[in-house]
């Protein structure tokens, strides 16, 4: 199954999505009533509501509730670090941080040029959406809900501007308003075979292809992630967790987005951001 | 006046506290209604509804609700930076990160001792409550509906897990389940002078004081911070962020928590959070 977040104007509502049929048909109750269930992989588990809408009708939101975290699992790649950063040291574990809920945008969404910096660039990631209650810790795949695409646009002149023995201000360069790219639905598990995904992601910026990798080339897979983070700080049923990205990125070729860009992020299977780069605003 | 956030088991709810007499009464309407009207000081913003509450019937909870953020603005007292982590050159600006909300205790409850530390640390913190629905960048401290206060409970030994190159890991070090004091209640900015709060902050563990500082040694004061913070992700009405905290962590003396020991963290003039250190879990 296909699950987006949308709205028509009013209040936001989950929908289930029929690519072939390019429409969208609202759940009826709550994420965390379903969600759960879904998860567990019990039939009936959706009831839809209403007739179906034409997926051009409505906008795309990012597919997770306010109140939820975003977490960012990043590191992950080792050629993104070596190629992009210059980091090559091998280190014994992953790191993770929070992103800001307002820095989420839909799929369809203008992407903002956050004024304060001059160095915009994209990261793919496959970003995995927990769906039980509670992470178990011995199968934590089993508590994923599905995946969907982020963009976890970053701002690297400001991931610098940290003070020095303290590190990269990733609050800065990752928490911008309105400028991560989330969506546009997620893919349920039951979609993916057994085991961490194994999926192409690629990234595009006006039709030339920046980022090319495979979530296989993870350092860590998404099991090994979400039990990270969870041991951590525990994870709620609609938390999504971002899970790096591979080589390619404006970090590493000085190729950083500009307005009027047009950034497609993909991963193979689940779908694509399509976000346009909004005007540079003054400081 | 003080306003705290209170249960008596069922719903959160927030109330006006007197202190004198012991009691609790719980406002009308929501948080978003009347705390822009209290931040711009308007008469009469807050109405009470029903009787008072003795103080010790309720429990009192963290004052700010799920769905706002916990933005951490560190870095902030060059004595703390120079004593417990020999960082000793001047930097440019501070660092601001995001905490989970499920970190959070009340000014009461028992802090738990995460499993993956053998090193958990206290940080007492002056703590501003934004009231405004959204930041006057000329004039940052007018967002701000009260203060209270904060420890920000870090994990040392995960805090230098972080892969290198990257820096300090600020999420598993500080947004472990059930250990961030905050409370007891917010006192309105309309009981301070103008300006940025100018107040001892103490931090007391089984009565013996490790920390002992004043707000007015910021490096930067509360308006910068709020404006630095805005600048990079925008505030939203009941967000709140933590303020940096003076020398005498563990991480400069060694005398990190224990089980069974009674923290108590102190803002002259706004409350006291008395926080019993829970059992060492098994990981």
């Amino acid at each position: 199954m296909k699950i987006a977040r949308c709205t028509t104007g009013g209040a936001a509502f989950w929908a289930l999505v029929d690519v072939p049929a390019q429409t969208v048909t609202p759940i009826k109750g709550a994420f965390a009533d379903w969600a759960p269930r879904v998860t567990r992989g019990e039939a009936g588990a959706i009831e839809t509501t209403g007739g179906p809408l034409s997926l051009t009708a409505v906008r795309l939101l990012p597919p997770i509730e306010k109140g939820n975290r975003v977490v960012v699992a990043g590191a992950n790649y080792a050629k993104h670090l070596a190629a992009d950063f210059g980091l090559v040291k091998p280190h014994g574990q992953p790191i993770a941080f929070l992103k800001a809920f307002g820095a989420l945008i839909g799929a369809r969404d203008e992407m903002r040029y956050p004024p304060l910096t001059d160095e915009l660039d994209h990261e793919v990631e496959l970003v995995a959406v927990i769906g039980a209650e509670s992470v178990d810790r011995d199968d934590p795949l089993s508590s994923v809900l599905g995946y969907t695409v982020g963009n976890d646009v970053s701002a690297r002149d400001l991931q610098r501007s940290g003070p020095p023995g303290v590190g990269m201000d990733l609050f800065a360069a990752k928490s911008q308003d309105r400028s991560t790219g989330l969506g546009p639905w997620i893919v349920t598990r039951d979609e993916f075979p057994e085991g961490s995904p194994m999926r192409r992601l690629t990234l595009k910026v006006n039709g030339e292809t920046r980022q090319d990798g495979n979530t296989a080339e993870m350092t860590w897979d998404v099991g090994f992630l979400v039990r990270f983070v969870d041991e951590r700080s525990t994870f709620e049923c609609g938390d999504v967790m971002f899970t790096g990205s591979p080589a390619g990125t404006a970090q590493g070729t000085g190729l950083f987005l500009k307005p009027g860009d047009v950034v497609e992020a993909e991963v193979d299977g689940i779908g694509i951001l399509r976000n346009t780069v909004g005007p540079k605003l003054a400081r």
